[in-house]
């Protein structure tokens, strides 16, 4: 069987470095490379984080820094939730790992360009790289097989009472993604807060007794911390992994049609995305929306897949 | 027991009819007037509706029209879901009731003013009525000791995917209300939804035998239909209602503070209810925003005091 | 010739000073009333100096009281201009004057309604009152024969780079006002600022030797300190006057046809009067603007109607 | 004496084709490089247009195509001022010159990035390429001596009665660079539409009996005719020139600090240029903008310039 060739865009980040443990070994997927973005801490914090994670488990693709700000907005970051360093909790030896020379954008780009169509973007950050390669070479639109990505809601947002992280956080570039054409599958909280990790979950990660195990604990086991105390959920969700589950596994998800908006008001919902499920008047949908997931057999796909690391 | 002072503000509606009726019979209520807005139907229709009601059933308190336009929007209204005339379904005879002479906002500021601030405002239709009535004489603020209304939603909209229709018919209206300083209670589609009226409750209700009943059923089958055909619900809800049984019966109901906030912006979430239940930062509530509610006692609610009609 | 019927609806004020007396005794205009608005200073002292102004040179006609506060926006003042008491500079003795019984919105709505449709409204402050009683009572919309207002600016505003003082301190009543239907005519700054009362004309004015000639002595030698202290003019302008001087002598003024938009977004520009005069694509005017001003005319005629005092 | 070096970013275009031939020719400009933008016309017919007017006079520096979509919104030509070419009238022969290989968004970048802080930009179409490096490339801010640019108005707009074309092609685009914190001057439509370019200066420019002359009427004669007929104008302006005069010889301007908003919301005056001369409380500005020119010796300036060719 072919594998699903994929490009993993984050913002490296606790749930970042799961999602991105499971996709550089899991089997139905060539992991072609990791473009790193601005998020959850400014990109002098992601991009050594995601080598870090990269070296910690011998993940050997090809990491590229990308956008250092939001396409339009000011930034903002997650350090209530992700700490100082944005990945807060694992203690890493000091970093010999490097990225590539050159800038995301431009590999998104020319990887793009060069390919037959196939491959699938899974941006779980704020969506600037996609964004910006799409305005600085709209050719590659249809060059792109789809886009699953994590981020927004229709329900309640966890940055302000409307919006998700990722999408506050440059919901200019969410526009250009979500009105590019290009099929979509949404990740929204109300899916990916299904996933939250128990103490159980924790432990039997620990027990694969690998590198991969050991970095899952210490990642979020700081998570189940800060979850309940910033959150007040009852353990800390893995939002990004359910991306690169629902590649391998979507017969583990419902998913619904909707027609997404993005809020671009600067009002109380900016960066909203407004989901519409009802679709009057001949709208036309643009994305599949994640809305129930089978928690059980998600987490057996996690501890299967964290299993193949030495 | 001291009975609890209430004015009906409504745009009626089938389930502004049955919060009438609930309202105008229990035993712990004294409804000191109607008074009639703009929404479901425009006010040449929601106010001979709400006469007709009274009428049908013998309710005696004073109607008096109000707002006819919204107090800065274009006007819309609501005629898919409760038809041409606002209240399609029953068949009344001819209308001789009368509204009072005088305007309804009118009527409220004076009849605030003339208390001993012990008067409970119950809107259930677009705000207009009672931001007009704020607006224009500011000193009845202290002189409202609480408005349970209908509106909004922290979940997803039922007239765009972010706005509830009371709500989106008056947004401004909404923002003075919700700013006012004046306790609220907001029962939103979130809980509303959970009243819906099935078969069974509207043969219970019928099977009283009396005028009452009778309406009820002419009211509800009709919004049954429309229901499954307009919004793909299994039956229609009561939304109304809950706003008055939450009045005499708060124990079925749970509720939770928030800081709303109505987007006024001219974006896709205008006249969305920002509901802040995190309130970080000091923020203070304003509302409590329902949450659940114990239908099968809140049908029984509603069919005793039914019941009390001849 | 038959009189020119008119309601002055102000926010005295300094400039509103010069345009009552100016409505109160020209012989072309029989003023109907006077209402009074919050907006240069708040309406427990906008109202007081409107009855100062009244006693002090003797007008007689009914004043009334109306809305206290913006019909949807909070309330902001220009007591920087205006200062503390809205109508700082003149003593006046203590004040015996009172203001009719009832809310101005009333009084707009019974005049309007009982009239033939020859009443002209002259509103120079925010334009509350005229919204309000606009939604109260939309009756009154055909028996308005036009609106004569101060307010605006095609070019730059002078509360915010944007807005201009009456319509930025109620955008949402402007909204309502341009989008009636009435016929308009707009006295923005662009026209009002030509009005400048240097020393001469203050002179010329107190050489009348009555009561009014000296009333407006003490106003404008106030403004003309202000104005220089906080905007930088080389004397302060009469806004409010250009109203009442265009409907008595058009021929001193120039005006354009123009769609005029007022910006409801709470972006940078809220509260602009956008004034398309290019009306591309079959756009329809909504007003008449003032583009010029004969000022040596202008000046004389208000000598001219002020020597009419005793 | 040094001479000024400077990068012209232009959409193609007749009075950017102006703008070209003076900033290649006049002896204190070291014209680096031309980058190209979708502005009057989308980027195929912008790039070509350049290169054109390049071949047709003999102007060898390199010329670099850029962003063909705007950074957030929907694309906007201005066909109807520019015609269905972006530069309508003259007759070119058929084009052998190319572009240089690789996005101008790069040659920005990178030149900058090499150069030691004394290079000019000056844009003189919408902003995204501009913009675009300095979100791909936050390094380069300390890098731009100064930013020279057509575009904006605090007068009335040209586009909608806010907006001037340019700006609000890229509203987006244009707040990233009135961010940026470099130093900015800006020619708005209340300065360039007093260069109109009437019939004696057309006639002037041919009596040079060169290339440059040659070409300068044939674009200003068609100019001349459509400004007369879609603005009404008495003739065609050379907005972009006065970027490069102003460059050269400032003496011949008056400019006024302010400090320049982008209006980013979605209303009317979306596209704004808000500018505040003011400067209340200790606002500071973050540009100079352009009030007068002097007519006479601009058009020597250009006349002596063009004068230079063969």
């Amino acid at each position: 069987m072919e594998k699903i060739k994929m490009i993993l865009d984050c913002d490296t980040g606790h749930d970042d470095a799961i999602a991105l443990m499971v996709a550089a070994r899991h089997p139905a997927i060539e992991l072609l490379g990791v473009t790193v973005v601005a998020g959850n801490q400014t990109l002098d914090k992601t991009l050594p984080n995601t080598l870090k994670v990269c070296q910690a488990v011998g993940i050997d693709c090809p990491v590229f820094g990308g956008m250092s700000l939001p396409l339009v907005r000011d930034q903002i970051t997650a350090g209530s939730v992700h700490g100082e360093s944005g990945l807060d909790g694992p203690v890493f030896p000091p970093l010999t790992r490097r990225a590539e020379p050159g800038h995301a954008v431009e590999f998104l780009i020319r990887t793009l360009l060069a390919s037959e169509g196939d491959i699938t973007l899974v941006p779980v950050g704020p969506l600037t790289n996609i964004a910006a390669a799409m305005r600085l070479a709209p050719q590659i639109l249809p060059k792109i097989r789809q886009i699953v990505l994590m981020g927004g809601a229709y329900g309640l947002g966890n940055t302000t009472p409307a919006a998700e992280f990722n999408l506050f956080a440059d919901p200019e570039a969410a526009h250009i993604v979500f009105s590019s054409g290009v099929p979509l599958v949404m990740m929204g909280l109300d899916l990916t807060n299904q996933t939250v990790c128990t103490m159980d979950i924790i432990e039997r990660m620990e027990a694969l007794g690998n590198r991969a195990g050991k970095l899952f604990g210490e990642i979020m086991r700081f998570t189940f911390k800060t979850q309940q105390e910033v959150n007040g959920l009852a353990a800390g969700p893995v939002h990004d992994v359910t991306c690169v589950a629902w590649l391998v596994a979507p017969e583990l998800f419902t998913l619904r049609e909707a027609r997404v908006e993005i809020d671009l008001s600067h009002g109380p919902c900016y960066g909203r995305t407004v989901c519409d499920f009802v679709l009057r008047d001949g709208k036309k949908p643009n994305c599949r929306v994640g809305i129930t997931l089978d928690r059980a057999r998600f987490w057996d796909l996690v501890a299967e897949t964290l299993a193949r690391y030495e």
